[in-house]
């Protein structure tokens, strides 16, 4: 039987080192160690901390104005699970082997198992169990050695190993290079070493330390005691000093297991029938914890904390795939989430002059500091729709948790800044079917078509968000009103213009049109592309996919499952069939959304080839790298589409809705959220869907059509 | 009274030293010289050969595949003008001044004097007389020397010097900066130095060579006697070694002038009333003349030989503009430039499959060697229409010539394939009006809009490159169609789907539209856009450029002046009035079109106002940058507008028609033409327009309307 709280070698689609690497990453939203070989070193290997990043100016073929200025690159700092091992005779174990390795969920330990070898096969058993603070930044490593066919004495000295330079690459989902880091070593004691690392031109520093329990940081130990050395590593926050390493192993092993415990009371699943599936989902939401920021100042990059791909930046993947977890299970974390997004306002206002639009706040397309780094525009400012994305996320936490601080401390001013970008950027036409309000030149979610008018995810986000700044004024406190300078006039144009955006509809199919020129495209040659050609990213000129109609991803259909009562079932099945013939789901975003609206269309088989694919998206490898990093918003995505698709979960005008819809493959599916201030748990089989009332008060909510009043047995 | 064969100092718009340096190049098609200081060191100096380049790998921030692999940029060569001049006591003349400057249109001589001085104030005059060989490449030098305040003994030495590297800039209109030049510097003789530089990354050699015609390079003088040194300059072929100097001052000089006897006897114009334009002409032609490369592997950069600008890259200019007015006065060189463009053709193939193209060809953008080298695909790659560009200027040439020998050598398979590519590129749509072929994602000449689906001046230029293949099938050689497996029905297919392109029309305003999209847009707010924030492409960030109606040139415009007999005056009319209130003119290529299509709507006001600008833009600096170099373009525009324009001058169903509409400026307007082995004088007056016909048979021609056989008197 599978235990649904552990992941073994046995679970994931390869022993590739990188990829291994990546799967089996520890982290607490601060720190994060990538599962690389404690001997050897590779351009993989390293600490990452979140939002520690340098810059570099973004060199273009051909420059224009506004462009994005700098690089924003996660760095790979030395890795604190490095060690070096040699025998009594100098002979240095370089080579190793992964033998076993073991993911712990329900207590975040890591154990692994690697036979070492010298060059003249001399060799031993290295056992090193990782453990990561989650209210500490210290990580406990505990090495324990056996011999195999060298019985002597070991020479062990704890290190931090300096880091192989990335290479460069075409794939834009990789990293990039960083060399402009200066490293300062102190020899803090015997037992301590401390590195601090400092970027040239983003002008951050960090520290890394490393301190042995033993009596020293290099320590001689005979193999016939099966010797245990334990080793303390920490990390610094970003421009302050390493405070003093206070946690022995089992403190901080304990401090990680409470953690875990605190979240799985309210993200644990059941998914009767399937334990592997149960398995995967919560390795998803171990890595999705492990990876968000919990200080205010930072976010969940595209890759986490488990690889530098994507170079550790913060996409509107975090609003709308991983959002919706944290909203529902950690509340708290959510509002931390965003008030990262707060504190890049000031930024976000100066984006949108430099766009052209006087009024407002443009959100940067991809950040860490906040300024924008996509240097393809195409594919990245023109993004506008994050600004809306970032506004939904907002109502949903507001939905969900009535939190009046947030709203007026940070939350309207976000809505009511992205609201007026829409108003300005936007412009009125007179058509012959009335007078509209349109959006020229943006680019949707669908990455394979860029620069379009009309994409109907980004108008009706927009509407949304001004909808939004419209319902918000009313809520939040007239004082904050005031401050920005907020009158009626400009809620009620909000509201206008709110009604007044089109929305793109193509007659012939009778469905809401991505754009307004989507269907005039002829289809993508599905049939004479051969299966080496996907991603249609790395082998076609970005013009060769722009002006075929194929999608990377969800668009419409993203939109679809975000309003859930704009469209009837009889046109949302149009659509989705419509468009899932024509998106290739190169994006690791897509599955997630095509099994929701399948699950609301009860196309059952659809909606579940999809969830798997989708829960076990980087078990299995299915986008095949992974071993640049995790896919974050899929993690999220599977959560997604377990919770709104299955359980059909929704708000709708403040009122908590579900409808059950279950796979054939399951017997039932329990999971639990935190809804104003009380814990429910949903539980779907064949028959029904019951929500149970664990903590708080009765609640009213509908429950497949029906309007239902719970409350704690 | 103005010598409309001379331009002096008096003549141009200031004395800043880039922008003299640009106005008073010389060139013979293959090598040019700036009129930099000779004593003075500048980054703007320097001899330029044409199609002499250096390539390195162009840096994208985030790059995709099929993009522009290199860089290729002009070379910025040692400066053959350059000497060294000090006192006997080794005072050195660094500092100088320009006193007159006199460029001899009807000879290529150019005199320039210049007041020389030491740091200790000492000062002498040089008169430097320098002219190009035009069917050698060896360039006369000539330096007098006399006394001011300083009257002693002169050190002169001529150099080759070094240049000092080019700033980067963000302005794409500038040049690149090229520093892996290998330098390998040959005394030949104490008279002769040679330099030969090659480039490290795209194995190119070319030498340089002085030659002192006294006894040594270093030759030391009496000011008393008003010295006068006479020096040789020569440059190589490219990758061919420098033959050795054969001319004088005087041989070269009487080279240069019986070349431009020859091309003023074709190429002289008169306009009675306007001495100053007929000189500003005079000059454009000669510009244009010196900047053709006339060896059949070279063509005419952006800017000519005049400046680095541009990178020294051929665009669609020389077709578009600059052609013409070649294949009028000298079709053998048109046909060299023509075969520049057949010997880039199986790069053009290669292009072709790099964007999703599996027929045919796909001319680069911007090259010197044939491969793509724009580095923004959406101003770059997707302005397609360059292909059916180069095709309409063999038809012109067909017209003009009937030359059959290039037909069946290079003019059909130019056509072929290019009408291949737009066969394979566009695709068919049924809509409500009828089966259409349409083109998507492209950028039409104007690069204020981009990536829009069916641009008018597109889709008009490939139905014509489709029909043009079609009636140049009939024409060539049958062994030629055998050699390129030309099939009937392929030939037919053509015909087909030329008959069934889409041309976009806007029913509101009654007018071609110039895309799908174009009229949805909100016009640019131009009553708050300060004059100093054109051009807008340095103001305002791409998308925000694109998101609004605004044209930074002709553009449907420019299809209405190739195709007079599309559209009525009426509708023409509306679409001049419409498309001009909405164009800025940012591009240099935009008056002088407007000013054809004025003529032709017998606005003459607006036809006179936007020559006027075309034919002295350099000369008044209206663009503001020709420091940079030359506007090539719009010095052939300029012979377009007076030609096309006031003329009519057009070939219809193959037939040479004119239409004379003269500026009420003028009494009297002359101009010669060559036309199938003919030689024509063209002349207008108030009253009307006359052809008479110098040399060759008789011709039958339309005037004003009427159908007139022409003779010799």
């Amino acid at each position: 039987m599978t235990n649904t709280y552990q992941l073994t070698l046995a679970d994931i689609a390869s022993q590739e080192a990188a990829y291994v690497e990546t799967i089996f990453s520890l982290a607490n939203g601060h720190l994060g160690l990538r599962a690389s070989d404690p001997v050897m070193t590779s351009a993989t290997a390293g600490t990452i901390v979140n939002g520690f990043y340098e810059t570099r100016p973004i060199v273009y073929g051909e420059a224009a104005v506004g462009y994005a200025k700098n690089h924003q690159t996660i760095v790979n700092l030395p890795d604190l699970r490095h060690i070096h091992v040699q025998t009594a005779t100098g002979d240095v174990f370089r080579a190793s082997e992964r033998q076993a390795t073991t993911l712990n969920l329900a207590t975040g330990q890591l154990t692994e198992q690697f036979e070492l070898r010298t060059a003249a096969d001399q060799r031993i058993r290295l056992t090193l169990t990782s453990v990561v603070g989650q209210t500490t930044n210290e990580i406990g490593l505990r090495y324990q050695f056996e011999a195999i066919n060298y019985t002597g004495q070991l020479q062990v000295t704890k290190t931090l190993a300096a880091i192989d330079g990335d290479e460069a690459s075409d794939d834009p989902r990789k990293a990039r290079q960083v060399t402009s880091l200066n490293f300062a070593t102190a020899q803090v004691s015997p037992r301590q070493t401390n590195v601090t690392i400092t970027t040239q031109t983003s002008h951050k520093a960090i520290t890394l330390g490393v301190l042995a329990m033993g009596e020293a940081l290099t320590q001689t130990i005979e193999l016939a005691d099966k010797p245990v050395l334990d080793y303390i590593g920490a990390v610094s926050v970003i421009d302050q000093p390493l405070p003093a390493m206070v946690g022995d192993f089992a403190t901080i092993a304990a401090d990680s297991a409470q953690y875990w415990r605190k979240v799985w009371a309210n993200s644990a699943i059941t998914i009767e029938g399937d334990d592997q599936l149960t398995q995967a989902l919560h390795y998803n939401l171990f890595q999705l914890n492990q990876a968000a920021g919990r200080d205010g100042v930072t976010n969940i990059a595209a890759k986490g904390l488990s690889g530098t791909g994507y170079e550790g930046h913060y996409f509107w993947d975090t609003e709308m795939y991983m959002l919706p977890y944290f909203i529902y299970t950690q509340p708290e974390l959510a509002r931390q989430l965003l008030a990262y997004r707060y504190s890049i306002l000031p930024q976000a206002r100066k984006r949108a002059k430099a766009l052209g639009v006087a009024q407002g706040a443009l959100f940067a397309w991809r950040t860490i500091n906040g300024e924008e780094a996509s240097a393809y525009y195409p594919a990245g400012t023109a993004q506008y729709h994050i600004n809306a994305d970032i506004a939904y996320a907002v109502g949903t936490y507001m939905d969900v948790t009535d939190d009046r601080d947030f709203l007026n401390q940070m939350g309207f001013e976000i809505v009511l800044e992205t609201a007026r970008f829409w108003a300005q950027f936007g412009s009125y036409r007179e058509t012959q079917a009335g007078r509209r309000f349109e959006f020229f030149d943006v680019t949707g979610p669908d990455e394979y078509t860029a620069i379009v008018n009309n994409n109907y995810y980004t108008n009706r986000m927009a509407k949304h968000n001004l909808m939004l700044a419209q319902q918000l004024a009313r809520l939040v406190d007239p004082a904050v009103l005031r401050r920005l300078n907020v009158l009626d006039s400009e809620v009620q144009a909000f509201g206008q213009i709110a009604d007044d955006i089109y929305l793109p509809y193509n007659q012939e199919h009778q469905i809401n049109a991505q754009d307004d020129s989507f269907f005039d495209k002829p289809v993508w040659p599905f049939e004479s592309t051969p299966k080496s050609h996907y991603p249609l990213l790395l082998h076609y000129h970005p013009l060769t996919i722009y002006r075929h109609q194929v999608a990377k991803q969800a668009d419409t259909i993203l939109a679809e499952y975000l309003f859930p009562a704009d469209t009837d079932q009889d046109q949302l099945l149009r659509e989705y069939r419509y468009y899932e013939q024509i998106t290739t789901h190169d994006s690791s975003l897509s599955r997630s959304v095509f099994s929701m609206v399948a699950s609301r269309l009860n196309q059952m088989d659809a909606a579940y080839h999809f969830f798997m694919d989708t829960a076990q998206m980087d078990l299995v490898d299915l986008q095949g790298n992974a071993a640049d990093g995790l896919h974050l918003a899929n993690l999220g995505g599977s959560w997604l589409a377990l919770t709104t698709g299955f359980a059909g979960m929704h708000i709708v005008n403040g009122q908590l809705q579900f409808t059950g819809h279950l796979p054939a493959a399951w017997s039932k599916l329990t999971f639990r959220v935190r809804y104003q201030n009380r814990l429910l748990q949903v539980e779907i089989d064949q028959q029904q869907l019951a929500v149970v009332l664990l903590e708080g008060d009765a609640l009213t909510i509908t429950i497949d059509g029906e309007i239902q009043t719970i409350r704690q047995a």
